[in-house]
């Protein structure tokens, strides 16, 4: 029944058209495992963390339930830190800073006692520590997902796409998909990128909601509109904890069942944009969870009889 | 019953990335007409040819029952010309040529005969020139829809701003939705544009769907991930002509019918891009219709039940 998370846990300054922030708590692994805190307890985490980590960061996470017994400390080291800005339409940004710092030897251990998961996450980080993981793990998850980005396509494509064959289910945003199968429509650039291994590919199109393929269906799950985006950092991953996080409770990786997981990633990822950072998605009840839930209902559903 | 539609029946000479065509049969209301004739068989146009309209696309369009006694020919003028080439993404154009042609001094005449329109389509066209065929109507429709797009606001905001304040339901893009309310949210910009007068606001998003907003709900339509989209223009009259001749065939507008409309009228829409101009949308049959709205439904619906 567990989850292992494996991902940056990172600072983050960020600016964008409404305001910025000082270095907050960030990193894929984050935002990941609380967003998945909400839908399983079981959530085990592999990353790396330098000496100038707040404890109170760590223990935020415990709370969530988390389990951070493979969150390496490294000693005399700083953590990851990324700081951007983000243009008027929040649809792009710029990279002002990229310290890797620990991430730069980062050795990823998965303690025995995480050796039980049985669905991975796999956050952004570079495709051989995402190999290395996967290697480590005696038996094979049932169920594998990767996230990755289009920084890994220009300087480790080769080892990027052995990593990717390894996998069940690609996230990735649509230029990431066009780039990664050299085709224009998603329909034709997800069959090529479903040959190349994974069996499910998830295009995520930021405000213009997701598609999920698998080789014989689609699926479509709007984004939320909301009166005010604030921040979109984290919301990728936000969305990728949601999904992993109701497959790991539901324990169903049907379609059918891919498609509800989509819908609460959405949900999730809809509360993260909202406020700067992780800031909305700590403490969130799960009636707040099922309200948000109900408007992508209200949002998307119709009743059509063809007959 | 009836339907009314009106706009322009002209000639489109179109290049995209995939191909060149000569002048062939275009104008918003031909395709709001050939879209609309899937679904309700009394439909009248009210518009604007010159002599050298060819007999055959009058024809071709009787043959879909569209009456045509509304259709002016001018004698010794041309019909409105527009060339136009699309970008590599089709979601840009630039305008080679606009003739306006009979179009310039356009007096629409409502035969008596369509006086007991129900339902009542504005093609794009300018507003004064909507405004008259409202005004000319004896008995106010059940439904009047409005399209218009950006020119308009640039050149005749009052006009504009004056015809939408008395139609029921208004659609535009998203682009137009922010230049008209001057709010980026699409939330936003809906809750000022319906301020304006309409009960209904749809926001074309192309590929991306369709939003239909009223001033409690919001709805979304995804468009459907098509292999190759070769021609993108008529796609927004086409989804109009689907959605106005869907209200009319169930005389229902309710929300709820609204959301149904809205699913047909992008299930026309997506026969339309798949091929240039008109061509994809002459013809077709109810079960290839029905069958690609089985493919909304298969694309968007998912199943959760929070309890």
């Amino acid at each position: 029944m567990s989850l292992l998370v494996v991902g940056t846990v990172a600072f983050d300054a960020i600016e964008t058209p409404f305001g910025k922030t000082d270095k907050i708590l960030g990193g894929a692994a984050t935002y990941i495992a609380l967003s998945a805190s909400y839908f399983t307890k079981k959530i085990n985490l592999v990353s790396v963390v330098g000496d100038d980590f707040p404890n109170e960061n760590i223990k935020m996470l415990q709370k969530h339930e988390v389990n951070t017994d493979g969150l390496q400390i490294i000693k005399g080291q700083k953590t990851f830190f990324w700081a951007g800005k983000y243009h008027n339409d929040l649809n792009n940004r710029d990279t002002i800073t990229t310290e890797l710092n620990v991430l730069e030897h980062f050795n990823p251990v998965v303690p025995e006692a995480y050796q039980d998961c049985e669905f991975l996450m796999l956050g952004n980080l570079s495709p051989q520590v995402q190999q290395q993981v996967i290697t480590q793990l005696k038996k094979r998850p049932k169920l594998i997902v990767l996230d990755t980005m289009n920084f890994w396509m220009d300087i480790a494509l080769p080892e990027l796409t052995k990593t990717i064959s390894m996998v069940d289910v690609l996230t990735i945003n649509d230029a990431e998909a066009r780039q990664l199968s050299g085709e224009y429509s998603l329909v034709k650039a997800a069959q090529k990128i479903l040959a190349m291994g994974p069996k499910y590919l998830i295009i995520k199109k930021g405000e213009h909601g997701a598609l999920l393929f698998n080789k014989e269906q689609v699926f479509f799950a709007p984004a939320l509109p909301l009166e005010d985006v604030f921040d979109p950092t984290g919301a990728g991953d936000t969305f990728a904890g949601g999904f992993i996080g109701y497959l790991a409770k539901t324990q169903d990786i049907s379609f059918d069942n891919m498609k509800r997981a989509i819908i609460f990633g959405s949900a999730m990822a809809s509360f993260c944009v909202e406020k700067f950072g992780t800031e909305n998605i700590v403490g969130l009840t799960e009636k707040q969870v099922h309200k948000r839930v109900q408007e992508f209902i209200d949002l998307a559903q119709f009743d059509i009889s063809l007959v």
